[in-house]
């Protein structure tokens, strides 16, 4: 132990993104300064977002998460020749002692135990898995997947055959990454149980979420939301068996325990630095931590949101990798500081694109922000050209002052350029008229001439003026929404050919549908009820929208139309 | 014409983009308006900048670029019947009595003439090919490609088997997109003249610019830069020859012109409108011109730079597409205004996405901004994502205050997300510190944990401490920076497997190489000599980065690298 010394000027905890990138960008800061990383693995700066993909086979060998794009291992002696600090791996700081500036540390190889003095310290411990609220049997079968061990063990298990059938228990974002691993990837038969109503609740509203479940179910994956798990034992055979509320028992070969996780913050209770009420360790602007000689970054952290200004618990590499330049600048005496958070994430699931900034429908009234919303079904190119695809985007904005407050993202289109947009409105606390105001690259082969997001803004603008966008639901849905929908006139615009090959079937006993083609209405007014609820029905909104104001115009007063269309609804209900 | 009337509220000229727009945004705020919209020619709001996509065959039939998504031609009767206001094709305004309020339209179909009145006139009259500054022989088989006339033509030639070789005079933005298409889908003989000595000049610098002409090389495109067209006349039979100012002759069986276009303000100078200096009509932020009265949107009018605060002549689809809007809101008494522009521009060429947006180094010289520049090669997914492609980026900011002003992309990788977010960067004044502040929607199958803007911005703030990134070049461009050439020594950081994949071939007398890997390079550093003009050379940049702020802290004085490595520099050599 020799070479570790008895001090640095920086002491790091953690190696996987916040803490290696603290000390990458420390060195270039203050090349004089010596710098060492105490890492309680024995991997270091592995690519944990990338574990799902590794799961999945798409990546070859694990190694390819933790070596450099030249080639070589991210390991303690590369830090140390390359980087040009000192790493040490199966190290564990056991305690820190902020009166005399020093950390414990534990070598989990041969058990030594040694003091170490910082002058400042750096936390990045990052999150651990969430305990299970049932019981669970004691095997190997059963596991969380928040380690490069677990994402090693599944896919052994895997490649020998062992898994024919595999549970995945909660379906937030890992959760459903691992389902398109297990599925998709591998072919396995997939169960995912959630015990709230939908599928990832933290990214999507209810109706938005409905869409990647019914893609799950398209994948032959087994979807159980409002299903919450009792136990997990196994039997004489080695059958692990998931007990569920219903009453119902799987049995499966392996089951993938994605139940979210928490910031480790042992350390930080243990020598008494103040946490936040989200668990995590509270920090200033510059990552400091209530000890001005402790700074801390990535998953241990809370982040401000900026839009409802709350703490937030929101564990991302990306925000890890950032909060490490920014603790490094700021030890290194620079005006660097961290600016909050949107919550900006996407994922993919099988065909579908999924993404999320800001605050959804069902965050922004738990912030208690009155809130409206539009939703629209886009191509992402010109119709005419050949690799348009389509996506439902869902914008939610304030009812008073027409502030930008958040916007989902499903389909096959390209989310993420509409995402990262967004991202930044939102960090301006910009409106929907600066949406509208947006300028984006456009040529066929990548954009339409007006952005999703100019659409948007207009139908938001639309709907302050008065004109009603319901959210898209299935019919039946959509008919329960009116107090007596055995009078609603679905009224359905699109031609002939569309509702052929597309019919809208009105729920049993929730009224009648008419239809009349956009391009005839004008002349064909006189068939309608001017005092029904008319619910307008078109392909993918923009007819419905022109009809809602032709029928405005000639006196109409109950008119109604879904945001997306008979499209949007058919990726809600599966059809 | 007992139709058309005497007078309207809002008389609209031009029925592609801005003018269809207007109409349609209008009868929404206006419903009582009597709106009449006159267009010259006989095919309306057909999508022009789908156009070298239809003659390339990827899109069947012209109909495409004019239907609605539900397959309904956009003809007048659907204006009438589905949008609510009359429209007129085969009607040339042929002049405006601003004192009478009328304007004077002749029908092409029969020379009837008629006077009408108006309210507000709309001018969105677009923009006309530039003259050839060259004698052009009498036939149709030299043409401009800016109407759909010109694509239908080429492509019937083309179906008919009677183009063999095509010359492509101009290699702007829809030059390069007829390139793709006579070669990459027809498989043409094409070749591209361009006078300037690089493609693309108001979208790219010249480094950047060699990348297309390389990737169009590649794809057989025979590409002369620095080459004027004299004259180009027909043989006897019929071969049409394209007599260049080196004297050679190139025979072909169809050029077409693409020398750009300027603003048809035709209608606007004979009833004494004003003109801005860019020959374009001035607009106010509302889109008025100097006639209270009379509003104009579109290629015909001039855009304010925001990052310049020029006015420019921006002639984009997009752009005119958002005109519309303001110039209907603006009528219906709304407070709404156009905020400017910062030129955001993509297009695909081949295998290559190409974008710009703001201001190239070129474009900030030209306008006497102090800038600085940095470029990197960036992968848009993480190494080991089976599908992430490589981009080479240059940001250009100010040297003064750090304000970003412009960003260029050329590659495979997701660009447009990119452009897209620096424009919002750029409208809003922002700096290399907001930069590195962006939030972006990570994961895998997306993106890196820090976004190639992130490692833009950091690039830029470790040049203003002092790291010294250079512009790729050529290896010969690269030594011909230095004055004494042949003392360069050239230090490969590369593992010896790239550099034996890729190796680094030292230009003759200029200089000599060293091949020491970034891992060793710690141990061996007393091999270097410390006052030598050292070069690094790694794969993208990163190592480079590092081992400049190795060799700077050993007390190297001279040291230099090349931004985006040797894939940049392949890149632009071709290699």
């Amino acid at each position: 132990m020799d070479n570790i010394g008895d001090r640095s000027d920086v002491v790091i905890v953690g190696g996987v993104a916040c803490g290696p990138k603290t000390g990458v960008t420390l060195v270039r800061r203050l090349p004089q300064a010596k710098i060492t990383l105490f890492q309680r693995e024995s991997m270091l700066s592995y690519g944990t977002c990338g574990m799902p993909y590794y799961a999945a086979g798409e990546i070859q060998s694990f190694d390819e998460l933790t070596i450099t794009p030249y080639g070589v291992p991210r390991s303690a002696d590369f830090f140390k020749r390359t980087k040009g600090f000192d790493v040490f791996t199966d190290a564990e700081v056991t305690s820190v002692n902020r009166a005399q500036k020093t950390v414990t540390v534990r070598m989990l190889t041969n058990g030594e135990t040694f003091e170490h003095g910082y002058d400042k310290l750096v936390l990045a411990t990052g999150a651990i898995p969430n305990d299970a609220p049932f019981e669970v049997a004691s095997t190997d079968r059963v596991r969380p997947f928040t380690r490069p061990d677990d994402a090693i063990r599944f896919r052994k298990l895997v490649e020998k055959g062992k898994v024919g059938r595999v549970v995945i228990v909660g379906g937030g974002f890992i959760g459903c990454e691992l389902v398109e691993a297990a599925a998709g990837l591998w072919g396995l038969e997939t169960v995912l149980i959630e015990k709230e109503d939908q599928v990832l609740p933290l990214l999507l509203d209810p109706e938005m979420a409905r869409m990647a479940e019914t893609e799950m179910k398209r994948q032959s994956v087994q979807v159980h939301t409002s299903t919450a798990v009792q136990k997990i034992d196994e039997d004489d055979s080695g059958t692990v068996l998931v007990h569920l509320d219903d009453g119902r028992t799987v049995e499966t070969d392996y089951v993938a325990l994605c139940l979210g996780v928490h910031p480790e913050v042992t350390l930080a209770r243990q020598c008494d630095l103040k946490l936040g009420d989200t668990g995590c360790l509270e920090v200033d602007n510059h990552m400091r931590t209530s000890d001005p000689d402790i700074y801390a970054g990535g998953d241990c952290v809370e982040s401000q949101h900026l839009v409802t200004g709350r703490k937030i618990f929101l564990p991302m590499g990306s925000l890890a990798n950032r909060h490490g330049r920014v603790i490094a600048e700021s030890i290194a005496g620079y005006e660097t500081t961290f600016p909050g958070v949107v919550g900006a994430c996407v994922m993919k699931l099988f065909d579908l694109n999924i993404g999320s900034v800001g605050l959804s429908e069902t965050a922004a009234a738990e912030a208690g922000v009155e809130a409206q919303v539009v939703t629209g079904v886009f191509m992402d190119k010109p119709d005419y050209y050949p690799e348009a695809a389509s996506m439902v985007l869902k914008m939610v904005y304030a009812v008073d002052d027409m502030r930008l407050l958040g916007l989902q993202a499903v389909g096959a289109g390209d989310i993420c350029r509409r995402i990262d947009v967004f991202s930044m409105f939102l960090r301006h606390g910009a409106t929907v008229s600066d949406l509208i105001d947006h300028e984006h690259g456009y040529a066929p082969p990548y954009a339409e001439a007006l952005d999703p997001l100019h659409h948007l803004a207009a139908m938001a603008q639309a709907q302050a003026r008065g004109t009603n966008f319901m959210t898209p639901g299935t019919p039946d849905e959509i008919a329960s929404r009116f107090s007596t929908p055995s009078d609603i006139v679905w009224l359905d615009v699109r031609e002939t050919e569309e509702a052929t090959a597309a019919p809208w079937t009105v729920p049993d006993g929730h009224g009648k549908t008419m239809s009349i083609s956009l391009n005839d209405l004008r002349d064909r007014l006189e068939e309608l009820d001017r005092s029904a609820n008319v619910v307008i029905i078109c392909r993918r909104g923009p007819r419905s929208y022109q009809t809602a104001l032709i029928l405005a115009q000639a006196g109409f007063e109950n008119v109604h139309f879904i945001g997306g269309g008979t499209t949007a609804v058919g990726k809600i209900a599966g059809y």
